[in-house]
């Protein structure tokens, strides 16, 4: 029996074509020709995609369901999105919204190795809200780079992790950078006696990755950084699944949320494909994402989804170490809070800055009482 | 020196905030932190990426210029992107219209290796319109597939591609159907001693993509269709760089072409990443491009640019054979025609106007003076 597969756009259109709109999604995203050049009846039954539904969810805005059968995935990540937003991404007026996929195919994604319960274990912080800050900015010689990474875990941060701008540039090449870093957040894990972790970031052509990835395991690295939509989804899947020994931190980069919804691309996307903590831009930062936005991705990331481990939330950008305890109240304590250039702009106090934001983290959940 | 690469944006704004969002991307897309975080003089000066102008263009619409040191971008094509477009995208009123990479940064990449140039070569074809078709749709079992691919050469088509939707299903296993279509072609051309070629579309992770490739290039395959931001930018990258014996059709697939203008994406990055031939939504057809966007694509990708051969526009979607006179006046012979459901709707008599779209395009230049 044919299974299928449930995509859900958000299509403008006046009451008048959203029927033809709709209509005109599942073709595109299925047989990709007009039905009267198609003479196979059993493409007709089980191939060509179906609306199963149109709701006017705003002014001329509809949400349209598309049934896609879930055999013409493949079962892989590269067709799985070329049939769920592939020629339909090319419609200004189509956001690509949610996805529901047949037990069976989503059975085929092995998703986070790790998810929250993996990184809780690792970290030893089984409960506690917990933290990470990034070494920036980029441009700066591997010495500063390392003394920034040694301050914030002597501060106590959880994971140190490279800004995402960090890649294989001359003024701090990765071969150089990595065994740098790792051995001054080591360095001063001896002194506090406190677990914490370097990040690093990978970032290049598949073959570069894999170089990276390596070099990074050979160092004794356990947790990376990666973009997804920068690699690409399909090459982010690959180095999960020859790199399963890493927990991964997926960075939002070039994931242009506005044509897919940061939810289903932050929250579950990503998540489907290997990340194990996913950075999302934080709500009332630099980025005009909202409230209702920050929490729903923060909720997709987590929300049970077949045997898909959880994904912990990093919401990121535009944070301060005043806001910890309003986005803790907000995110709750499964959350790792991403502080960056606010910790940074302490200078010369960026170690009593960072002792702060650990402090008001960690002690979050027995200080406040969330109503 | 200081190399400057400079990204160009369309940005939306209220007069008294353009200048404060421009600021905003310059310290976005390179250093990521506030400027008062950065003690180095160094990076203050080399790396931090400036505005260098700022143009009213529309109503609450400018064009913003940035200079991005080139020095960031690592010379390859994940960094470039996330130094372009990296958390830019994350902003709605943010589009990444264009692109100027000076001399150096330019020449690390090798772009097309065959172009224009080297597609006429292959199918004997120094002066005349180009033609294509699709084997489609996904679902019809193999032999079915010959049977079009059969059809289409013998109606001398120059290319005969997949569907972008034929991946590695079930019903037509890569395996099976690259020899199989590769076959059928093969024998028409016997039959008709006139050049034709089949073009199997490569998707997957990277690792399927090398297996699939080695697999194509073994059966005799020269010509490929690839969806680049499907696959991911860098993953077509390396594919073209360890390929670089196959003429690479590219699909706009994903390309979710409101985010970044489709001249640049399909025009520029493709053609700067590998693709020799570049498919694009035709004006007029069932998606919403004008002329004029369809025009500028052709025109980027056949600009000159450093030493980045040319790439062949190739208009696609919703074209007609009846269409052929009047797309070669617009775009000029220049041009490969890519017609699939118009074709295939003949059902029965698909070899007779395979024929008709053959003969109309190949005569165009004798038959018509464009004025």
């Amino acid at each position: 029996m044919t299974q299928w597969l449930q995509a859900t756009y958000l299509v403008d259109a006046q009451p008048a074509e959203i029927e033809a709109r709709a209509a005109a999604i599942a073709l595109e995203q299925s047989v990709e020709c007009p039905l009267e050049a198609i003479g196979d009846q059993r493409v007709l039954d089980e191939i060509v995609a179906r609306v199963s539904g149109i709701t006017l969810v705003g002014e001329q805005r509809y949400r349209v369901d598309v049934r896609i059968a879930a055999e013409t995935t493949g079962g892989e990540p590269a067709q799985l999105m070329n049939m769920v937003f592939g020629n339909g991404s090319l419609w200004e007026h189509v956001q690509f919204v949610d996805l529901t996929l047949p037990q069976e195919l989503l059975a085929r994604f092995p998703g986070p190795r790790h998810g929250i319960a993996g990184i809780r274990a690792l970290l030893g912080a089984p409960e506690r809200a917990l933290t990470c800050a990034a070494i920036k900015p980029q441009g700066l010689p591997i010495a500063e780079l390392t003394r920034l990474a040694h301050t914030f875990a002597l501060g106590g941060v959880d994971i140190v992790k490279d800004d995402h701008g960090l890649a294989d540039q001359a003024y701090s090449p990765f071969a150089r950078r990595i065994p740098a870093c790792q051995a001054a957040v080591s360095e001063a894990v001896r002194t506090t006696g406190k677990r914490a972790f370097y990040a690093p970031n990978l970032i290049g052509t598949p073959r570069v990755l894999r170089r990276h990835a390596q070099l990074a395991r050979d160092e004794g690295v356990r947790i990376v950084l990666v973009a997804p939509m920068i690699v690409g989804l399909p090459a982010f899947y690959d180095l999960v699944a020859e790199f399963p020994e890493f927990v991964y931190l997926s960075h939002p980069s070039f994931g242009g949320a506005a044509r897919i919804a940061p939810p289903l691309l932050f929250g579950r996307l990503f998540r489907l494909f290997g990340a194990d903590a996913t950075i999302f831009v934080n709500y009332g930062g630099r980025f005009a994402y909202s409230r209702d936005d920050s929490a729903a991705i923060a909720a997709a990331a987590r929300a049970p989804w077949g045997d898909v481990r959880a994904v912990l939330p990093v919401p990121a950008g535009g944070m301060s170490v005043e806001r910890v305890d309003e986005l803790l109240a907000f995110y709750s304590c499964d959350t790792m809070l991403l502080i960056g250039g606010n910790l940074l702009i302490a200078r010369d106090d960026l170690l009593s800055r960072t002792r702060a934001f650990v402090e008001a983290t960690e002690s979050f959940h027995s200080r406040v009482t969330v109503p």
